[in-house]
């Protein structure tokens, strides 16, 4: 099979992205530290079409060389926002019907394998920081507690990696809908 | 829900690890020029039990203080090997009966979303460079090509997200098998 061009590959315009309809899914970046992952996660929304990515507490934002670095560009695309208090952003996003996840291990959490996202609905997915993970208090507020299951002897994935994983887990359970 | 604590997630030791039964899966690097990257894919690869991680051409090998940082210790649990030539190994791949996939954008490629792994085979998926892909003479070698899906306006993802992408939905998938 020959290797498709860069200009065969039909990817959109900033424009034709900006006017698409979107995955029903929000993603919050709560105190992600590394600019890697914060570029890294951007890229992926952009691939998967995520509606907005909130950039909360110490999340840095673009503009940033470092976000930059990893984004390459799909910050132009993907909309986001900075919000300093992820609790208000979640019990607003609550406010308008959206399903809150925290992406976590926690007692009693749902196994992402068993997942099936509803019809109709919008969910928020939150990652965490890089060491801490998911604040307790965010777990205390989301509607739900999802777990990426992992059989190896690390704690976690990296969080690019984790929001990568969850971001394909939805898309393509959205497209099998 | 309350978050479980490092040690009560019952994460393997690198005995166990090593003795229990791997995902029919192996990974091939092929030119991976970023650490991060490399690191990255070996913590994803422990999660999701891989029978082992090749790394090929200029792909760099453990121990390095830039493949741990991402790593985490995890090049101690996955059995690697490093491989000059990646169609050396294909090749050899092949000959044992292992079915060898390329991740890559190319004409007939088969999406992602539609590939269901058989039952009984053993699988090598090969990534490629970060900027130039998986190289044409890999694409014309392998048995097939997947293509991860992408809607957005840049070309791809990050080879440690791809690579994690596809280790998630070969896992979700010989899970329901």
């Amino acid at each position: 099979m020959r290797k498709l061009k860069n200009e065969e590959l039909n990817r959109k315009s900033i424009d034709e992205f900006k006017a698409s309809e979107k995955l029903p899914l929000y993603i919050v970046l709560d105190n992600i530290r590394s600019l890697n992952n914060i570029g890294s996660v951007f890229r992926s929304s952009d691939a998967f079409l995520v509606k907005k990515v909130f950039l909360c507490g110490i999340t840095a934002t673009p503009p940033h060389k470092d976000i930059q670095k990893t984004a390459l560009g799909a910050t132009d695309a993907v909309d986001w926002a900075y919000e300093n208090s992820v609790i208000d952003l979640i019990e607003r996003l609550q406010e308008e019907g959206v399903l809150v996840l925290a992406i976590e291990q926690a007692e009693g959490a749902r196994s992402l394998l068993d997942f099936i996202p509803e019809k109709n609905k919008t969910y928020a997915v939150v990652l965490g920081n890089e060491v801490l993970g998911v604040q307790q208090t965010v777990v205390d507020r989301a509607d739900d507690v999802l777990e990426i299951p992992q059989e190896g002897t690390k704690h976690s994935l990296n969080i690019a990696v984790a929001t990568g994983v969850v971001l394909w887990d939805f898309y393509q359970k959205f497209k099998q809908q």
